[in-house]
């Protein structure tokens, strides 16, 4: 997934932080980190647990996982906050602002989702991100295949919407198709 | 509006920037701004057109009004952005981050709604600030009379969603009836 | 100090928050906060203690005061943690990103100052503001009639600097007597 | 530089964006960049030209450079403005408050400095990161074992300040000498 000689992008995959450990979107995010990364992407999440964890964790399992391809974003100002699959931890201190950051990553997939996850996936539409929904409970099944709102992103990109997905392989297939679209749009 | 002695509240009114002049959702901000000082609370906005401009001019426009009480937080950092009406212009040059902040007042009031309002009412709802939603086109009325997500508030308050209203003055008493009580759990 | 028709001016007074209370710097913020206020701006802070209490306390105490001429830029999310003396206080949740915030006003008059004073000062110089500095202990005595870089802010506007000064009138004069010149270059 | 089984750690190199190509300091960026890489560290920059990207180019050339060790937090939310030696590109969209991200990192090494650079130096300071400074003309020089304010920020480190350094080398044995210590402190 790497065009034009371009650094690697630099995928979000977000969803709620507080799940019960046998919830299956933790398998899901798990699966998205690990595929997204032999995909040749860079993993980013906001570095904290539930589907942030599971996905770093996916991320450093994959095949061509190496050191450096798991960013964590921290509302807190202390690094040591992030769990232990992050390898690069930023410690914003900024809050629930930090959500804007991982909002602006190349591209966003969501595995369900509450208000946080919300907020970044209404942010990631306003700068005109790339966004892969996740059709499970949560925000990202509410939004899956549709627009968040009729503001045309793209004037020559007829297909733009929120891009629902129901495995992580048709994610990480929908990432690789799209986003060399939308970067040549940035 | 005035509990304990306190401040005012710094209420804000949310929805999109670009509609067009004879939309109805302009004349409901303009009523929610005027109405909403006429209760003794100030208003922010996000500063620029649309529904922030027609709220702000409201607001001017109530025989309660005096000047300082029209807020605007800007998304940039030239001040001379704002329209006519703000009296307060913060230049945050924080680009959409600057949404967290018209988030982070007393008690929201949504008029329509594009992604960025959207994401103002993901970050309130994360913010445990009270919010009514305008039962209109737009995310006002997706959101109106639900929960943006199903993780108890306050433990204490089973009333807790996002409260729809379906006029201005409506939205101004479900303001001043809920008000104190989100107050004193904060 | 209306010029053009525009709203009144927004002048930051920083400072530290947490001086003994007979500072002599602290009488130095509630005059600057007062004569500004007697001016026609509003006056900004970081909405807590020590100078940012003074300066608001002594806007409130200016003849042509009027509620409303006080905010208050807070760190945290809790409005309530303002000061008596602010009038709208905007819980940023950003922490010390907000100083970025209260750098943006038109104007900076900044009292003495420790590490959160001088990132004030320093960003204000970048985002090309007024900047008027008592000639007192700490930062604000250390770059007061100094340049805090090399760069041409204003190709014409040749005595471009930190304005030193003595007392609180001086201060106000400044501000009043440069304004108008940087506004006119924004 | 490793401790206690932790993630390699952050280290921000921070100075002026605009040198001429033969200024001494962005050699000495450069030999920064690649001396903290080679003692295992990441680096951060604010991702963009002179200094930054000779950090940024210093850390590639390093023997133990592995891609992913170098960040840019870009001010704008364009990922591709990140100079080519970037390998993970924060587009934060936040302007200027950026330098909030960068000043987060574990540790910061100051290379010259216009207002940018002290604004983050200065933000450092508040948040008790550990600073090197190189004695270079601007403001890496002026703080150079000083301390920024008289805050006890470690009642248990009497040798807080901001360490000055003559070459790369000493910056880098700095970091590795003290970066332990700071952090057990956190």
């Amino acid at each position: 997934m790497r065009d034009e000689g371009r650094r690697p992008p630099l995928v979000a995959v977000i969803g709620p932080g507080d799940l019960p450990d046998d919830d299956p979107r933790l398998a899901l995010a798990r699966a998205c980190g690990r595929g997204l990364v032999d995909a040749g992407c860079r993993l980013v999440t906001g570095g904290l647990s539930g589907v942030m964890r599971a996905a770093s964790e996916g991320a450093r399992s994959a095949p061509r996982y190496a050191p450096g391809a798991v960013v964590g974003v921290l509302p807190g100002s202390d690094p040591d906050a992030a769990n232990a699959a992050v390898d690069v931890a930023l410690a914003t201190g900024l809050g629930v602002a930090r959500n804007v950051l991982v909002a602006s990553a190349d591209a966003i997939v969501a595995v369900g989702g509450c208000a946080g996850t919300l907020s970044e996936l209404a942010i990631a539409w306003q700068l005109r991100r790339l966004i892969v929904a996740l059709r499970v409970p949560g925000w990202s099944g509410e939004l899956a295949d549709r627009r968040i709102d009729d503001r045309v992103r793209f004037p020559d990109l007829p297909e733009d919407r929120v891009f629902g997905a129901d495995t992580a392989e048709e994610a990480v297939a929908l990432v690789a198709r799209w986003l060399p679209e939308y970067r040549r749009r940035r």
